[in-house]
Formats: C-alpha cells, structure tokens, sequence
C-alpha cells in the first residue's frame, strides 16, 4: 500500500458519511431522514504541511473538490495532476473546496505525501491534525466509499402464487443483482426478513423500484436488509446479491455444555456483525441509523467479541457531529448521557490516549450542555424540546425523573475523570462541586419507606412509584453503597410485584445489574430461554423484542405496522457482553495495559472462552475441575477463591477447585 | 405567474448561492476560494403547513434533494409527482433532504402551494417562516439558478501579432460563446478589461480553458469579467458572448452643466451595475467576493441609484452567514462593525420593519462578540487572529486603534436603536450601559495639543500619530460636537502636512466627511478631476484605485501583478453618493415614510437629478434661480435657505432665491 492517504477535515469524513447512509432509510417507497438536526462537514479547507528536500521532487495530486496549491504563499499556476516542490524547506498550502461533499485530497511524492500527519483548516484560525484512514477506505475516495461486497447466491426458491421466493438461507444487507433482467414497467423488489413478510407485497416494510444498469446485469440502487425475495414486473435469467461485508471481524469465542447457548452466542456475533456497519446501527432494516443509547450498549457487546475500535470512534464521532453541541443527541436527553459513557468506557477498554485527547472536549461540551438545562433546583427536567426517554416502553416522564439524576451523576463523575486525565483542571473542580451536591440531592429519590428510588418527582413531590429503572441504574452504575444494593435486588429487582422490564434495551441493563449482583446462574437461564425462544422461531439473528405471548405473523408486527418489527437489531446480541463481562468474567483494567479475570459457572457445567483485549485476546476455561487462564499479549491477574493469581503471556495459569 | 413559489430554509438560499459564485473567483487557471470560513446550508429539513380545504385537491410536488410527504402525521406512499390532500382540516408536513445541495421545495395545487407562509425547521425544534423569491428566481430552480443573459457582439476586431483582438466595446460579465468551434489541444481564451492585458497572454489576470459544448455552438463554463478577448489554438465561425444581466435597475439620474460629472455619474452607473449581481460583489474582474465593507459603501451608492433592496439584503444574510457568529466577518474587525451599521442604514432607507425584526438579532450576535473581544481597558484590540484593517494602504494597526474604538461606538449606538425599536429591552439597557463607557474612553484619544484624534495607542499610550482616519470618522459618524469638527477639518482634513488619503476606499468616507462639513464645491472638483482623469485613460467602468503618477501600462498593475487591478470596482462608483446624498441633498426620514432634501450646487451652475425612494422618485432641480422638488409617492420637505417647504406627492414645490 502506497504511503500517500486521503486526508479530510477531522471528524468530517465521518459526518458526511453518517449523513449520507442515514438517509437512505426507506419506508416501503417513502425516504425518511433524520428527525433530528444533522451537521454538515466544512466545504472550504486549507491543508498544509513543511517539507525540506534534499532535490527537487515531482508530486501527483488528486483532489474531491476544485483546488489550488501555494508553495511558500505563491500560487502555482497551470497544476492539473502534478507539480514540482524545489530542494530545500517549502511550506506546501494546498486549499480545496467542495460545495457537494467533503472537501479531500490525495498527494503522491516519494516524500511529500499526504497522511494524517499533515494540518488542517477550515479557514477558522485554528490548524488540526487532518483525518485520514486508509485501512478503512480501501481503493474508494472518501466521497464514493462504499463497504467491499460478497456475490451470495439463494440457497432456496419457493414457489408460491405470488411467484417465486428466494430465500438466502439467513439476514443480509445486500443489492439485488439480476442478469438477463427485462424490467416491466412496473419493476418491483419486495423484501422481507421473515417468508411471511416477503410474500406479504402489500405490507412489506422494503421494496425497490430503481435499479442501476450495468453491463450484464442491473442491481438495486440502496443496499437493504432481507433473506427473502419476491419480484413482480420483472423477467431475469437469474436472481443474486452483492451483500455488503462488515469492516469487522469477530475476536471472540464461548463453547459450554449448553448447545443453547453455544448456537444463541453465534447468532448473536452474526447479528452485531450486520449492524456493525460504517457505523453501529440500531438495526439494518428499518432505522439504519445512529442512536447514542444503542451505540453505547453495543460498544459494551463489541468488547467482548469483535472489539472494533474504529466502528465505535466512527460511530462517536458521527453522534456527536459539530460544536456547538446545542440539542441533545437524537434530541433524547438519556443519549447525550450515554455519549459520555460510551467515551469514557471507550478509553478505559480501548486505553486510546490521541482520541481521549482530540475528543474530551466534546464531553465537557455534552456536559455543559446538559448542566445549563437542569431547573432551578439543580435537576434534569422535562423541558418541551427534550425527550426524556428511559426506556422504549409505556413511561410517564413528566417531573424530574430520577434516572436522569443518576445519569447526571454518572456523566459528572465521567467527566471529572476525563478532566483530571486530560489536564483540564478547572472543569475538573467545577464539575466536582457539581457532583457532590448532585450526588447529595439524588438522595431524595430514595424513599426508605419503600426500600427503593421512586420513578420521578412531580410537583416537588416524590411520585412514590417504584419502577425498576432507576433501581437498576442505582445498581449498575453504583449510586449506593453495596448494603442498600442488596435491599434493592430483593425490595425491587427480584419482587415479581414490580412491573417486568419488557424492552430487550432495559434488560441489557437489568440482567447486567443483576449479574453485578451475583444473579449470574439467573442471568444464563434468561438468556437460555428468551433467546433460545427466538431460534426456536428461525431467527437467524436477534430481534428488536420479543415476546412468546405473540403468536403466528403476530410476533413480526410493531410501530403499528405488519412487519414493522426488525429482526436483526443490534441489542439483540446482548448475549455477547453477559457471557463475556460476568461468566468468563473478564474486564480491562489499567488504562487497557491489563485485565482482571473473575470467572463463575453461572450454573454452566463448563466454558470455554476466547475473547480479545486491545492487544491480543484471553482463553479462559472453567468447569468443576477448575480453572485455566492464558492470554496472548497482555499480563492481567485470575481471581478465584477471592485470592488472585498472575497471568502472564503465552502461560497457562491454573486454579483447581 | 403561479402562485405556488420553490421554498427553503430562511437564509440558505443566499448562503448556498454566495458560496457557489465565490468559489468561482480564478487567477489564470487557479481557483481561489474565500480564505474564511464558509458556512453551509442545513441539508435536512421539514416545511409545514395546515390548509382547511371545501373538496379534496390534487397537488403536484417537485423537491430539489429527496423528499417525504406527511398528511396529520402520516406518511404517503408511492407520491412521486402529484398526491391527493383529502377535504378538511389537514397538516402537510414535507421533509427534504438534499445531501448536495440546497433542500428545496415547490407544491402546487388550487389552495395547497407554497410560498412564505409555510414554515420550515432544521429539525431543532425551531419554525421559522421559509424562504422564497419568485422573482428572483424566474424560471430557475434554486439549485440551478443563474442570471439571465443576453447575447451581445464585438464591436470591432483587432489584428495583432498574435491574432485577433475581439473588443466588446465595454467591460462585460460573460461566457464566451463560439460558433463553428475547433478546439484544439491547448484550447484558451485570454481575457483583458485593457487591450494591454488581452494581448498579453502570459500574464493576464483571466484565462479559460474548459468549455461547454451544446447543440450547435461552445461556451466557456464560468461568466468572467472582459472588454477584450483573444482565443489561442480554436478555430471558430463566429464569436460573440452571453453577458449575465444585473438584477438591478437604475432607478436615478443626475445632469447638470459640467459634461464631466454627467458622463462620470454614467459611468459609476455602469460600473455599480456591473458589481450588483447576485450580490454586491467588490469587482467583477478579481476577487468576485462579498466583502462586508464594500458592500456597506455600495449599499449607500444604492439607495441613491439602484435603490435594489433584495442584492442588498441578499448581501447582508450571505455575509453573516450562520449562527453562531464566531469569527469576524471577512476575518475584519471594522467589516463586523460595518455589517451593523449597514443593517441599521438598510432599516433608516427601506424601512423594512419585516427584514429588521427577523435579523436585528443578528447584529445583538456580532456586537456581543466584538464586545467579548475588547481587553481589559474595554478597548478593541489588535488580537492575532482579527484582521484590524482601517484601510487598503500600509498602516500600522498594532495597539488599540482610534478607528476600532470609534466603530465600536457607532455599533453600540445602532444596537441600542434596533434593541429599543424591536423590543430587546434587557439589551437596551446592557448596551447602552457599555455606549456610556465607551463614549467617555474614546475622549482619551483626542489629543487638545495636536487638535486631533490620535491614530492609536500603543503601550498604555497615545502614539501622537495624526492620520485622516479616525479624524474623518469622528466627523462622518457623529463622535464629536460640531466645534471639534470644525478644528478636525482646519488641523487635519484640509491640513496639507498630513498625509493623503490614497485609496478610494477610504475616499468615500473622507469626501462625504468633508460634505458634511460644508466643503461641497471642492468635492465636486475632486469627483470631475479624479474620476474624470480615468475617463481620459478610456475607462468604460470605474477602477479599484487610480493615480496619475502611473504611466503606461504600468496603471493596470496592483498586488505586484501586472494586471492585478481592478478596473470595475464597485467602489469607484462612489459619485452616486456623493452627488445624490449632498449636491442633490437627499436623506430618508420618519423610518424611509419621508424624506428631506437640501439641496446644495457644489459649485456648479445647474444640476437636475431624479432619485429613488423606497416608494418612488423625487426630481431636485437647482440652479442660480431657485430650486424645484417633485416626489411621485412620498411627502417630504425641501429645506433651502434655512426654511422649511413641504413637498406632496404631484406637486412641484419650488424656491426662489
């Protein structure tokens, strides 16, 4: 690979393609945009670099965009594709503007090159470091990328009255190719994640009306979710799919005793694998977009099995788009929390010191944000403009809403971290005041009468409402101390009188809790029947709910829509992350330069699992026999028996029962 | 003319089209982008708008990007070029996003079109009215618009040693259009404003090498700005050229007995037309930009020629750009200044109560960033990034500079009047209190022993430096009582030991100075010999700068370029003003509802000059026998001789001496 890079205005490359595959959200043959305010990158950039040449150098340029190039502030005329830069020091300025993309540029010389090394402005003053991303582009320019795909071929064809189904044999995310194809004049594609839905023309969620005529063949326009294929108005000598392919790839394994759980684990992979895209979607069928809550709790799945860095930085970067940050991400309140999280826990498993550096800020500015928006007593409110969200369920979220304290708390404490690391110790005091007498006020949430946190406070009055949510929060992000923990898993968690948690987006959170809590042998048996119930209904990936109570083509509806239901939604993997953080029990620690391994057989006779650290990845192996611990870079220590035990690389450490 | 008009988000219209032309500016074959930074439309917007309809009604929509209709919240499908909206009362909500480009909207049926009265959002929980104009756009979409242009020819062709010389006669904006074309390998057109710069092809300022060929004939790709054309390797039938048109109509006339002064107001006509396009551009030849200064002068020459209020407007929205104002307008700090008092001046000549209340926040945003910027004496200074520019000549503007402070002033007296006359009673007060202040600061820059205004301070102290500029801004804009202004015009405007001032620029500012003070007759004088000089050299325009010293084609050098001046620059057209607001003695009064006239003959025998109002003309005659004032809509007053004399509209008011 050549060392010359296409380079961009940081952040922008990202921005401009979240963008553009987010508006490729179709409904049946409607487009549906964002809701929300997207940013847009900058069009009028400066890049620049100085050089000193030994001789004089010849340098091929290409630019996305109309260019001009000054060395040593003197304009070089006539530069079509290639210039001259003299011997000796030159100060090389190369503007490009770009009024329909991003502005980006590509220089070729055998020293002067372009690569992430080089500044950039927007014209504002300010030079940063410009972006780039080689590995990631591929042979695409940055304004015609588009991920590599895989020709697949239907591994079955149905007949039925409406024509033929072809069935792919499981979900892809794919352009339909057709050869010998006559297209009618009104040429349909209907698509569908289950038979029914396929074959259901009218009220199928997907359909395609364009397609692009190449030589030889013509393929649908926009890449789309689906096994299923039915097409109306068209004659074609044979039907296939260019299924886009993840840039990422699985580093983790888990095998145990139970064939369940061993095939719920694969189809998990399988489903944070089609919505780890150019970015984490929520799900590839029908959102196709970025949501900060699904982001963080998908961030959370990928460290534990494909730990894709880039996907999660591409994916932060997108969600947060450009200061000035003044409307909420998504506009809910509870994502720009999440975002915070999401980086913080991105640096303590990634130890990614250049981009907690280069990004801190944004979270200081989420923050502040989020600060200047709390009401006259120092609380999240529910302003008209905010949606305070909590869960995709059935909520009053009027009043203060005590989960939106306790994310305040935790995005306090995150940031008085991040502002301590980083150096900026002015905010790091400002936002420690805030904390302390947040954390103090969190306190009136706490109904001791009830033994738990109240859902939300509404006219200056505690709404005495006992909901997990909180509870569970309270727990996973240690808002109390370990007794009053304990009062909660039995007062709440465990009391069937306390409404289920019914969205699979707050079970993550609630089995997470209650693994914390040493429920784990529970957690496992959840995971058993409420996602083995879904490969009992030939899921091929993990749905967005899922519910045993909704019978036949019942289970596929949602939003008030026949098939409005996605089957591979990123949450749907949770799997990846229970396994992986509380049975093989591992974490990061250290800035990511080691781990901590604490496993627990969670009622499993035996496991075996393999799972990737930034560097490298750990084998951790336990059944009644005991325990076997290696990793392949990094040293960490196994606790078992409440004592520790150094693992060092390439070594095998052993604990018997 | 249909009533339904293409919409979009209030503003983005102008920020997309700006942005486009200024990308446009070439030096020979490089493209030179502005070198601030350039704002970008919002890509992803909702209009809105409820009808109650008698019957059902079909509409037909085009959108510019791709779009979705909602009727009461529901999506329609399959609306490609016409949808229903039922009888009743409905809600239409439209999304566009448009990823290249500007999101535009136009829907027409019966009652259910669009226009102004829709709303529109960037989806930040913010309706603002959208934008439109009809008549702007003709038959254009707002992507695609372009002015209109007519076909005009060579007046004569020239035989050179290097081939013809085709001259148009006087300068044009254009394409070059070709019939019967060869195009060689090396295809070229040479422009010249001069015969010297056309017939000099390796130095030239313009040259094209991309052409577009249509049915039947070619033309060059962007209009540039000529007198003169020579062609390089084209073989041709015929050559002629598409001249874009102003929007603009010359609304004033001026004669009187000096046949100088008559041919000159032509030409500053023609040259204010020829920089009013789009925008109020500074030259058409060079840099093709919108330059906040230039177009506060030009606006000043409108109201007293073209009287076009929407260039002007359009002017003022592109150069402010988006919120939040966080960077000088054109990196100037006096252009920040200048866009307030323009704005405030647009408000005293229009009248526009619509366009001052929608943008009077506005210039709240960039008073408060000047004002954020001030040190810690409260004085605007020179900080590394803000371009403190006073004038087009070698000035050293280190320290705190008179001028800035001065401006600072005039900005904070025009917010406390927007403040007041739009409601911001809490700004009122916030400025007026900083207006007090600064008003008693700037006393220490008038130094009694020099009886001037000291240029700056530098180190905590008056430089003692006594230059022309802030002593003509004390005196244009009001800083000080009419007996200072007296001993400012003795000690420095008329005083021959300080230095000149050079450039027309500054010019502008110095002889309206110097009319306000009385000196009227040495203006005239100053108007027949320096722009009658460039009449003599043959200019069909008027120039960026002239000086007789300059012989040869050494008068078409600047910027150490041979041809680096400008010869059409909107600024030369400064007799407008001069002659219209003190010779013919016109002034907008009572908010642009009347109007004031005195008159003055400057030395000359008669004049008779028509003059635009924002409704209307008034025709002033002078002579040595008395004065006649006729307005065709507005009541006004004549003043002469100390009295008052109303003028009705249909009705000469005349004075006798």
């Amino acid at each position: 690979m050549s060392k010359a890079e296409w380079i961009w205005y940081p952040d922008d490359f990202e921005i401009e393609l979240s963008n553009k595959l987010m508006a490729e959200r179709y409904e049946r043959d409607v487009m549906i945009p964002p809701f929300w305010k997207t940013p847009t990158c900058f069009q009028n950039v400066k890049f620049r670099k100085t050089f000193d040449l030994g001789k004089e150098e010849r340098v091929r340029i290409r630019a996305e965009g109309v260019f001009n190039v000054q060395i040593d502030g003197a304009y070089l005329y006539s530069v079509k594709d290639e210039f001259s830069v003299p011997a000796g020091k030159h100060e090389i300025v190369v503007s490009v503007y770009n009024g329909k993309g991003l502005p980006s540029l590509r220089m070729e010389g055998e020293t002067v090159f372009t690569d992430g090394t080089w500044d950039v402005t927007c014209n504002d003053h300010v030079m940063k470091k410009a972006g780039s991303d080689s590995e990631f582009l591929q042979d695409n320019t940055p304004n015609t990328f588009r991920l590599p795909s895989k020709e697949v071929f239907p591994v079955a064809a149905v007949e039925t009255g409406l024509g033929t189904v072809y069935d792919f044999g499981e979900e892809i995310f794919a352009r339909v190719k057709l050869t010998g194809a006559a297209l009618g004049k009104k040429p349909r594609v209907y698509y569908g994640e289950s038979f029914a839905e396929a074959t259901d023309p009218g009220h199928c969620e997907l359909l395609s009306e364009d397609f692009v005529v190449r030589e030889g063949y013509v393929t649908t326009v926009i890449a789309k979710a689906f096994r299923y294929l039915l097409t109306e108005d068209i004659r074609f000598d044979s039907l296939s799919a260019f299924a886009e392919e993840s840039p990422c790839r699985c580093k983790s394994s888990f095998v145990c005793n139970d064939g369940r759980i061993n095939e719920i684990y694969k189809v998990a992979e399988r489903t944070m694998e089609l919505c780890s895209r150019e970015f984490i979607l929520d799900g590839i069928k029908r959102d196709r977009w970025l949501w900060s809550g699904d982001v963080y709790q998908s961030s959370l799945m990928h460290y534990y099995s494909f730990f894709d860095e880039k996907v999660i930085k591409r994916s932060m970067i997108a969600l947060f788009g450009k200061s000035p940050f003044n409307l909420h991400i998504n506009h809910i309140v509870d994502y720009s929390f999440f975002w915070i999280v999401c980086f913080d826990d991105y640096l303590t498993h990634s130890g990614d010191e250049k981009f907690g550096r280069e990004n801190c800020c944004k979270a200081f500015e989420i923050l502040d944000y989020c600060l200047s928006r709390r009401d006259e007593k120092g609380w999240m409110d529910s302003r008209p403009d905010d949606w305070v969200f909590v869960d995709w369920a059935d909520l009053d979220n009027t009043g203060e809403v005590c989960c939106e304290q306790m994310l305040l708390v935790v995005a306090l404490r995150r940031c008085v971290g991040l502002a301590g690391r980083f150096g900026y110790s002015e905010k790091q005091a400002e936002y420690s005041a805030v904390l302390r007498e947040t954390e103090a006020k969190l306190e009136e949430f706490w109904l001791p009468e009830k033994n738990a946190y109240t859902y939300s406070f509404k006219n200056g009055k505690p709404d005495g409402k006992v909901l997990m949510h909180p509870n569970i929060f309270a727990v996973l992000f240690d808002l109390c101390g370990d007794e009053r923990k304990e009062v909660i898993r039995k007062n709440v968690l465990k009391n069937p009188e306390v409404p289920k948690i019914v969205t699979p987006y707050m079970r993550f959170y609630e089995l997470s809790a209650l693994c914390r809590l040493g429920d784990t042998e529970y957690v496992t048996g959840e995971i058993a029947d409420y996602w083995g119930a879904m490969l009992e209904e030939g899921a091929t990936t993990f749905w967005e709910r899922y519910d045993s109570e909704e019978k036949g083509d019942e289970k596929y509806a949602m939003y008030g829509r026949k098939y409005g239901k996605s089957l591979c939604h990123a949450w749907g993997a949770t799997p990846l992350y229970l396994l992986g953080r509380y049975v093989a029990g591992l974490k990061a620690t250290d800035g990511a330069k080691s781990f901590v391994v604490s496993p627990d057989l969670a009622g499993l006779k035996w496991f075996r699992a393999e799972l990737p650290l930034v560097r490298g990845t750990v084998k951790i192996e336990a059944d009644e026999e005991g325990i076997r611990v290696s990793s392949s870079e990094l040293s960490g220590v196994l606790v078992a028996g409440g004592k520790e035990y150094p693992v060092l690389p390439g070594r095998v450490t052993e604990v018997k029962r």
